[in-house]
């Protein structure tokens, strides 16, 4: 019914710029949710059988994304903006786990309505639906933590204050100053107001679809690329950096590890890839390759994908380095996908910690972080993920090129995993920047579609969703 | 001083085919070997100090197998053959590690001794270098097993019999007996005797050097591909399998987990590619489509690397089984290179049992293979080894990419990387069955010989090399 809700807002849109195929199509979705809300109000289980298992939790929220994503899908279905359904759920699965990958050749045509609700649904995915709903109902707090635990990226999970309410109520606020604060600053700088709306939807999420055909190199204004540069800089950071620094703990927020690391990774990619383009003499001045390295190094390593600059046409150091930083990606607890930075210190630090242990293994050596020692079970959990990250990059590149995939290239398949995975968006060769997923079959689109989510959601929901012991009642 | 007697043998052919240029190679490397061994003896440590720390074992075996290769690149680079010296070097250490890349466009031009000493070169380094001193050599225990733990690959190690010499023993006389075999059938299918001797070191080790520029195709012969191909298969499963044979254990051997699965993934790849080869018209019959992904399938998975057809030809999805096959490799404690299917096993088993702890974190299962339990350190030990490979992979690909790769295509880099990391030999792209890595640029050629080595030694002893304690003295 939240979801129903929210969609009022590109319905009276609708209403506003007289499109009306649009309006019937959300018309009819806002019906779908108002039924299904009804109906799980009905069926809801009496108030003292609402414990929860963390793996029920883990699976009622992935099973909830796919059912929000399938109704999220339908105006751009019944309006025909999009007529293919599999399309649709693509494109709308891309918006909600912020991934940003199109298969709209040229966005232009799509109505205005569309336009936003696209936007929209990267801004509720970025900071999680379910933490959303969360901040806004106000019990049971055992359930939700169940729920939040599997909606929150990274490797940890820690409440800022005692009652988990509260966190989501903090970080969605810090999460709406932040986006009006740069829609402001765009406006400022020229951009019309419903332009400005959508891209920082875009930015604030680490989305990356955009309004217009062209992107964000249409507007050919600096202004705007510094700011949505240094802005989704600010959205890859861990929210609750911003947190202790609002209680006025500036200098334990600055100290942080991940942060740190993550601006060395971000200034040396920087570095080592204009040094490239300048050597290569790719673009015809110093001030031109550092205008276009620092806003794609920023788009791909805060996973948001907007792209100035045909990035497929680098030299190929430069794409190696952007395919290794797009793995990466942000920082745990925010709206960044990937790898994630602080699993990257941890898996680098257990590894060197291995290795010594060879050297003498009588020594026993604890993993710090951030100068708190880390427990063996997060460890042993983040060295799980990356197992299973590296399994399911390896299956959905054969699953995908199954028929050939796009333009039976191994580099456009590989990169189109990794973009959807990583929730980036845009990937290297005919995915790039300037190009779309369309050309892929519907067997390689959804394979593509689960992908996001398991990127979004960081494997484990979408696992449990079929263990079915997720689906069994607590004795 | 043993591989300077080693030497001898294709000496003593460029007398016999009046290569008088391969001659003094030989003889100049020759006297380095023996100057080496001279002053080696004179400044042994007494015997009372020759304790090993198993970190100097790793160190020394490493640095071993870089002297090897220097030594070993001297008659190439002395005769001409081959000029400049570093190309030499990435020869010799593809042929020491059993990758078989080449920078050599066309191997019939070189002098036929020359090509002999390239493939045993291979033979050599196929069982180890170390543990065929070992075998030989009458003492030391203590040292020995550190030695032969860095150069034995796999996971796990363990003694077949109480004695290590006894062991190496079984192992080389299994691997000889073998090879010789090979090259009597190689022989009976109408193969030259010099080529049955060089392709049957070259397949004994999965190494894949050929001496013909057409490769094992320019036969033309099934009876010799279907031979080397099951002897590719052959070679790449675990050795202590034939020696329970031997004595008798023939249930015990068959039933082993490692074995299975090998088959298993063969089996199966080979039934996906056909499909996908017959599906897409590739080839004009299923019985050549059968021929050429057999052969293709056991070169990529035993690391061999021999080209029948060219693969960089065939559909995109099974080019992404080649490579997923590439990274797997053979089994432990075989010549086959790659991560090796007992660790991809224990890998999946340790991610599979994590997941399982989420679901019920409070159950303790033990991790079994062949149904013994794994201890916590070799699992902890494989999972480190699978981050720092994939660590290994992104950045050799990225200093590849300086200057441009080869091609300045990412995929060839990549594969190129994958390719002699693994110790396969040849990629995908442009470095494919019928390309060659002559067209990388000196620092692309250094970064990959060192991934050779790295490969082959499996990681540990290179970097150990590095580190300042490994040269310590035990107090």
């Amino acid at each position: 019914m939240i979801i129903g809700a929210l969609m009022c807002v590109p319905l009276f849109m609708s209403f506003g710029y007289h499109e009306n195929a649009a309006a019937i199509g959300f018309a009819v979705a806002i019906g779908v949710c108002v039924a299904l809300g009804i109906l799980g109000l009905a069926l809801r289980p009496p108030k003292d059988k609402r414990d929860l298992r963390p793996s029920s939790g883990f699976a009622i929220c992935g099973l909830f994304w796919i059912l929000i994503a399938m109704i999220g899908a339908l105006p751009f279905c019944v309006s025909k903006a999009i007529p293919n359904y599999i399309d649709a759920l693509f494109e709308t699965v891309s918006g909600f786990t912020t991934t940003g990958s199109s298969i709209i050749p040229a966005v232009e045509d799509i109505p205005r309505s569309l336009l936003f609700w696209r936007a929209l649904t990267q801004w509720i995915g970025g900071m999680g639906v379910l933490v959303f709903i969360i901040a806004i109902l106000p019990r049971n707090d055992k359930m939700s933590t169940a729920l939040a635990k599997a909606e929150i990226p990274g490797p940890q999970f820690g409440k800022l204050v005692s009652k988990l309410r509260f966190t989501s109520r903090i970080l969605y606020a810090i999460y709406i100053a932040l986006t009006l604060m740069l829609v402001a600053i765009l406006c400022i700088c020229g951009m019309p107001v419903f332009d400005a709306f959508c891209h920082a939807f875009s930015t604030a999420s680490t989305g990356g679809f955009s309004v217009l055909n062209g992107g964000i190199l249409a507007y050919n204004s600096i202004g705007i690329e510094v700011t949505i540069t240094i802005f989704m800089i600010l959205f890859s950071v861990n929210f609750n950096i911003y947190y202790f620094i609002l209680i006025g703990h500036v200098f334990k927020a600055l100290k942080n590890e991940e942060l740190i690391c993550m601006l060395l990774i971000y200034f040396g990619t920087v570095a080592a890839i204009v040094a490239n383009l300048c050597l290569t003499h790719t673009y015809s001045s110093f001030g031109e390759a550092l205008r276009y390295t620092s806003f794609n190094v920023a788009s791909v390593m805060s996973t948001t994908g907007f792209g100035t600059g045909d990035f497929a046409k680098w030299p190929v150091l430069s794409q190696a380095l952007l395919l290794g930083v797009m793995c990466i990606g942000g920082s745990a607890g925010s709206t960044a996908g990937g790898l994630k930075v602080s699993r990257l210190i941890i898996l680098s630090k257990s590894s060197f910690n291995s290795l010594r242990g060879t050297l003498s293994p009588r020594t026993v050596r604890a993993l710090k972080m951030d100068g708190k020692a880390l427990d063996d079970a997060t460890v042993t959990n983040v060295r799980s993920f990356l197992i299973l990250y590296v399994f399911i990059v390896i299956i959905s590149t054969v699953l995908v090129s199954i028929g050939g995939g796009m333009s039976g290239s191994f580099e456009t398949n590989f990169s189109a995993v990794i973009a959807c995975f990583n929730n980036i968006g845009p990937g290297i060769g005919a995915v790039g920047p300037y190009g779309n997923y369309a050309g892929f079959n519907i067997f390689a689109k959804i394979v593509l579609t689960f992908d996001m989510l398991l990127g979004r959601l960081e494997i484990l929901p979408i696992l449990l969703i079929f263990t079915p012991k997720s689906w069994r009642r607590i004795k």
